[in-house]
């Protein structure tokens, strides 16, 4: 096998490393311009101005004005924030909310919750690769639907979920529901453009596009109420009081900056590279459909243990993970959602890029699982 | 007057300069470390053994087991999963809070969501200097209190309100109810010990002890439940999911490592210092009381509105604040909750030192304010 003496980290589903641009940035920002974006007083003055400066380049970059952009601590709170705050603020306009059994633990969970508040949560099954189709959500929105939540890009798969076309949908069906989806895994590295989208919210985080981990925002459409999960202070309009976290939203501001949606291109060759050496190897079976996002391979290595795989790999400095990094291990309800059988989501692995990976990296995998199928004992 | 080429901070209850060491510490973790402290691989389990340093580090400074501290994203969002967790928690055991008209804004903007939500809330009065009284307290609580939540010290008063007392008084008085005290403004300057206080839930928070802004951390007792706020991975026993902002984390870490309360002799120092000096200024009142934390002292220059005052200095480079910051200019509620009159409150300043403040920095202030009080007209 290869021998590398460097990481080789293919695991930016479940967190990126940050760029050393951000990484000044955060730093610049603790060290100088530490005053509370609140304060009257000038200190505070240049770190709001900072603040405001990182929510108009996110704003730009989602295609958004930037007071309908609300920073938070990241993708779980805006989640949270969206599903839980638009359908309380319309339990007295409808009882029922649309969403996907694919969809990260976040939005699930905060669903789950609802239902204990006496919501009805419609949980659509998916196909094969994690996809709802618009059919169903035609078919389950109705009159009573408050909202409808559905992811951009799978966390797991890389399946590229129909936004736009259920957008259309649920226009017609009920105009007056509100449209979350969850973009993380999308932003940074396709379109995500609150107009062509037509969402009524959407979420993005830092830690997935090389900012620090503990940073996001949330983009709510003006004239889209919701109700704060948190209460406090007069910062964001109230809708999400508190401190602002200025050196992270500073170095995702700039992180943001950095997005170069044209990297599609090269990654796309890193994926077809990767599924071409894979193809090679026997016992392979490939998870994630055909037209996923470029950025997300999810494949079985049949009769190898997804953990032990991982471990095989990270001895080596690479770094892969089989499944949601929020699971901990837990096994995968996205894979058995999609009806993958247990043989294969016991086995499989993801393999998520960004724009550090080279060919040399997908190399060095291929040969380290090739390795890995001769040493490991089946399951 | 006394010019001055350097920035003299004294606004450390709004926000404090996050030390070099903890600049330093989140800085390499963004570069270095920056594995999702959930991933199963070395590059994630780096980063998970860095947070739970943290947490060991956090929980050896409050007295408390590790699995005892849970990371937030700041003062705010521990306030409300303390006050909101605990109390929905316990819907069906009682329906009555006590807490005092004084508390930070992210306690009574979340007691305000409670009572929406049923909750019959007691906001106890306070005397002159923001304190409540054990007996007004003993009086409020009844059987069908759930929940007592009073602030260790005053963010703009430095009133330390008498948190032990209250706690004895509680456990005569129904030792059922949960005991949460905000101790943002204490913890790093004066002992904030779990035994002590006997508190079930306490809220610590980050930029107020020279850590970054957007980190924090609740202490919940073992065995006291609380209902979480977001939901989603398997991340902090799912109390407080979503994937833990290591760097932040890290520096937190840092930080409470520093803090050495013997510094309180030095800031005692300068305290007195600083009211010797207020005191050969013609009017200036004192709304601090004499017991106060020694880090904040709240005083009036009668006549001269406040934010006026903070711009005259703030163009000298002294940065001191009318009130909370997180008020962003809004008339003190703390103040006029005291019962100080309005020609006072219109005319607070609040210094709040830190320990990187001189006695030339008092000077400074002294001087300026004499100097202001020449040009600056009357309201």
């Amino acid at each position: 096998m290869i021998v590398t003496n460097r990481e080789i980290y293919l695991d930016n589903s479940a967190t990126t490393k940050v760029s050393n641009a951000a990484a000044d940035r955060v730093y610049d920002m603790l060290v100088n311009t530490y005053g509370n974006p609140s304060s009257l007083h000038t200190k505070g003055l240049e770190a709001q101005h900072i603040v405001e400066g990182a929510r108009d380049i996110t704003a730009k970059s989602l295609g958004a004005d930037s007071r309908e952009i609300y920073f938070t601590s990241g993708g779980t709170e805006g989640n949270n924030l969206a599903v839980i705050g638009a359908a309380l603020r319309r339990r007295k306009t409808g009882n029922r909310i649309v969403t996907t059994a694919a969809e990260h633990s976040s939005v699930i969970e905060a669903c789950r919750y609802l239902e204990q508040q006496g919501f009805e949560v419609i949980y659509l099954p998916t196909d094969r690769y994690g996809a709802v189709s618009e059919e169903s959500i035609a078919e389950a929105v109705d009159e009573n639907t408050v909202l409808v939540s559905v992811m951009y890009v799978n966390n797991e798969l890389g399946t590229i979920q129909p936004v736009e076309k259920i957008r259309r949908i649920l226009k017609r069906k009920n105009s007056r529901a509100v449209f979350h989806t969850d973009a993380v895994q999308a932003f940074g590295k396709i379109p995500v453009r609150a107009g062509k989208l037509n969402a009524d919210i959407i979420t993005v985080s830092g830690h997935k596009i090389h900012a620090p981990k503990g940073i996001g925002a949330l983009y709510i459409k003006k004239g889209t109420l919701i109700t704060p999960r948190q209460f406090g202070g007069e910062q964001q309009s109230k809708i999400r009081p508190g401190t602002e976290a200025s050196a992270l939203i500073a170095g995702f501001g700039q992180a943001v900056s950095e997005i170069d949606l044209d990297k599609i291109s090269v990654i796309s060759e890193l994926n077809a590279y990767l599924r071409e050496r894979l193809s090679e190897i026997e016992g392979i079976v490939i998870n994630s459909p055909d037209n996923a996002l470029e950025y997300v391979i999810n494949f079985s290595v049949r009769g190898k243990k997804s953990e032990t795989i991982v471990h095989f790999l990270a001895e080596r400095g690479i770094y892969v993970s089989s499944g949601s990094a929020c699971a901990k291990g837990k096994q995968s309800y996205v894979l058995k959602a999609a009806g993958i059988e247990k043989e294969l989501s016991d086995t499989a692995i993801r393999v998520s890029f960004s724009k550090y990976n080279t060919k040399q990296d997908v190399d060095a995998l291929t040969e380290a699982i090739i390795c890995a199928k001769g040493i490991i004992a089946d399951i």
